[in-house]
């Protein structure tokens, strides 16, 4: 499958709504992957698929979970959270992706996770950024991400906490532990 | 040693403002032991005892929770978290307490768990509560605490995260595990 077909059959997959959230997306996480210093292909790549499984069926996402052994607590979790890790297992199952640094980037894009790569974090605050996101602070968290990729991911995820708090819903705690190792990364 | 000799003994190990506070958690957590329908006088000694290391040096702190393995991960967080664990531990070597219960509560009082017991949510509520707590949102949890230990105790949870988030603080993730452990348990 070449990069258009790829890009024809992930785009099928979502109302055209997303497929622009999914192209904007994919031009950030490029720009960040230039400027932080990570492999600009690779960001394009997990970019692409990152939402692939966003507009599945919800059954259907928790199906791949189960049945294939992935991170099963997800499942106890907000379904907001299930279409990273369906989306990692579909990249490689049906788009042939094998490179685990960018099935990694798709796993972890919601959630994050202790120790993140440079592509994580970049695929990661990609979709915080992306030029069609419009949420209040997502320019503060823009300008951050001129000058540090940790600490604008930092941000991005206390609003996401911030928000489950506000909606007294459960916080998925490899979160806390993405921000955690985020916070001792930067602190040195 | 008598109930004096303990709360003397207790009481020398802190400021007299910090001994006031000790106060003013006995009273509540008796309170709401009584209203939610727990042991008052479990919740009695476990508040007496709760803060018993709280103004020891923190190497001293430290060097309990190293040299008798307790939950090392505690070390990577707040010292403000490490008296509670040091405290349980003091309360059964140096004060003679065995009931699991009540050393519970004095070692998640800061923290929470998951599956806290109704003693462990007194005891950590009435920390958040006691008359001498004056910070934004305390009597909102007063008010919640009316008629539910779980949903104050998450606003109390709330504010705590909150407060770290604003800080750019690291959050224990045992402190998530023990709001969506709550959050199951109102949820059903």
């Amino acid at each position: 499958m070449d990069r258009k077909q790829l890009m024809e059959s992930v785009k099928a997959q979502m109302p055209s709504k997303r497929w622009e959230h999914t192209l904007g997306v994919m031009e950030t996480a490029v720009m960040l992957a230039r400027r932080y210093g990570c492999d600009p292909e690779k960001a394009y790549l997990a970019a692409i698929l990152h939402d692939v499984c966003k507009y599945w069926p919800v059954k259907d996402q928790g199906d791949v979970i189960r049945d294939n052994g992935l991170s099963a607590d997800l499942l106890d979790y907000d379904k907001e959270l299930w279409h990273a890790a369906a989306g990692a297992f579909v990249a490689k199952r049906d788009y042939g992706i094998d490179d685990e640094e960018i099935l990694d980037a798709i796993r972890y894009h919601t959630s994050g996770r202790a120790g993140m790569s440079l592509l994580e974090k970049v695929v990661c605050l990609a979709d915080y950024i992306e030029p069609g996101r419009d949420f209040p602070g997502v320019n503060n968290i823009r300008e951050i991400a001129e000058h540090s990729v940790e600490k604008a991911l930092i941000a991005g995820f206390d609003g996401t906490i911030r928000f489950l708090l506000d909606k007294g819903k459960k916080v998925y705690p490899l979160t806390i532990i993405a921000r955690n190792s985020l916070i001792e990364e930067i602190v040195g």
